[in-house]
């Protein structure tokens, strides 16, 4: 940020009067620019005992599998964000959607909520974002190849919760070490 | 927005090609400024059988009764976010926390995470943001004085669970039309 979105001015990165961290503030209007962690939504999109992951045909990440999971709009529920991102990725419909992970990624000033879901039908299709879509069972997940930390953490908690039967939310923080490659 | 954060021209109010909804878009620099939801995390902090609540007194909703929450900051995890909030309105210190509801409110492009949390001992005080902070046993809620609708219905979710003895994880909209007073 270099100007003020609202008049133009240049700002100046510093701590306002009364606040205890440095934003961008613009001595012409006055305002203070806040900045404020971004929520990434997402589902575990499952058929019978599979699940659909989506090989990635945008970047960052082009040619990992990942889970569907994109930014929620303004205007939206993270219900409908999951559902729409999942549609869009993977031309699915999911529904019967559980609350299940929040990861905090705060070193790039985000989040991820994850639900577990249904898919309505075994029906997906390749899409402008992702070059494949495909069921996986669990001994055929691409470990090695997966796109973001967050959704391999999400596919391992899963995994594991699935064999006890019980799924409880859960906050996870996810590290800078964790990146890979 | 009336003019690019990064180049000072101008900004477009536009769907940008192959997005389907309105950005802020710079023709001079080529950035799109994509706007999302702002994350509130709070807690209900509770002594024995009484929960802190906190008399604003800052706008909006100077002079209401509050439970302590403010907006998730860059670089933070959602419990310290909650443990800062609650620190700076009502000097209070909590452990033990909690995930316990979430509450979209999509037409202010606001979500509420709130917390279920311990105050570490009875010790509170007024602050800059609270006129008053006191512990109210459940008989003593000021119903109509409570500052926001997410506030008074953590409230009311949180006596029904404790009468029922169990906390699940919910996820409730906040609707346009629940606005008060």
């Amino acid at each position: 940020m270099n100007y003020c979105s609202n008049c133009a001015a240049p700002v100046e990165h510093m701590v306002p009067e009364g606040d205890d961290r440095p934003r961008y503030v613009c001595h012409a209007c006055g305002l203070v620019h806040y900045q404020n962690p971004r929520l990434v939504v997402g589902c575990i999109p499952v058929w019978e005992d599979k699940i659909l992951l989506c090989l990635r045909d945008i970047e960052p990440r082009r040619g990992k599998w990942t889970l569907p999971a994109g930014y929620l709009e303004n205007g939206e529920t993270v219900m409908a964000g999951a559902q729409r991102e999942t549609r869009e990725e993977t031309g699915a419909t999911v529904s019967r959607l559980e609350p299940y992970l929040l990861f905090d990624i705060a070193h790039i000033n985000q989040l991820y909520l994850m639900f577990r879901a249904r898919l309505d039908s075994p029906g997906f299709h390749r899409t402008k974002e992702s070059a494949q879509v495909r069921l996986f069972g669990e001994k055929e997940i691409p470990w090695n190849e997966i796109a973001f930390p967050a959704i391999e953490k999400t596919l391992q908690i899963y995994l594991a919760d699935r064999a006890d039967g019980v799924f409880p939310f859960q906050i996870h923080p996810i590290l800078e070490k964790m990146k890979r490659n």
